[in-house]
């Protein structure tokens, strides 16, 4: 079991604060499951999350950044689909 | 220029934040020379930073954490010997 995700985010638009919360919000939600968490500043508007080199958010493809309860989905998804995530399951209705 | 830099932290000792603080800010100091930063959770009081492989800090060897101006100076050293870092340069007397 080793997972590595990685967040490409732009620089220049300074992305990296979000990032980098997003960073330890994966971190400490998924503590038994990822192996490593890879920051890459970019440019041009990237802001992408990869899980073990699978794409689960593209910002170009959603348009928007992602809420954190969706990431950890998406994450959640790919890497542990067996685990609860309490009320960041919860759908907005 | 491909320099990747790896912080290695104890996840029990709970040492996400730091690890997480100093990412941060080595990725803004060296926007221009960091490819990458990957957080690498680990256990048994590890507290490791390696650039493009080669260790900076142990907290093992150094028998305590790195001040953020000593470990920039040795991430400097490594990917970018002719940077100033301004006032992390100087000397405490």
């Amino acid at each position: 079991m080793d997972n590595h995700i990685e967040i490409h985010y732009c620089n220049q638009c300074r992305w990296l604060l979000r990032s980098a919360w997003m960073a330890q919000e994966l971190l400490t939600t998924f503590e038994d499951e990822i192996t490593e968490l890879t920051l890459r500043p970019g440019t041009g508007g990237v802001f992408e999350v990869t899980v073990n080199g699978r794409p689960v958010w593209s910002r170009r493809e959603a348009g928007r950044f992602p809420e954190i309860t969706e990431l950890k989905q998406r994450v959640r998804d790919e890497i542990a689909p067996e685990k609860g995530l309490g009320h960041s399951d919860k759908k907005k209705e």
